[in-house]
């Protein structure tokens, strides 16, 4: 795998871990980061190419800073 | 400034410090991470919104995580 699709799956993984910790649906999520639901899902499954823009929407949402939804370990937020 | 233009800017300035750390011409750094020259120039003066594919290929070129490039400090790459 390369390091793109390690790192939109690590992506993937982070925004669910940390939605669900925040104890938020996708359509929250979604609603808040001012994104389609269905957006939030393709992030969560790992399948997308979002801008930097969106990125800083969820990581705010989400209440983290962007390179936490980017770095390891996963644990941090589980 | 929010969040996400501070984090633009943040981004150009370690770009343009990283490339010229490893003595690359925007043209060199544009040619490696299969993107325009203008785009390059956009991304160092923190008016780009690029994707996260975008942000890996240039990672790449420059040898380094995409996180590197999107957080504190900036001494650590001048």
């Amino acid at each position: 795998m390369n390091e793109y699709d390690h790192l939109r799956q690590q992506l993937g993984k982070r925004v669910k871990a940390r939605r669900r910790q925040q104890r938020l649906s996708q359509e929250t999520l979604a609603f808040q980061a001012e994104i389609d639901r269905t957006y939030v899902s393709q992030i969560e499954r790992g399948i997308s190419n979002p801008s930097l823009h969106v990125l800083c929407k969820i990581a705010e949402a989400l209440l983290v800073s962007v390179t936490d939804l980017l770095s390891e370990p996963e644990s941090a937020t589980e």
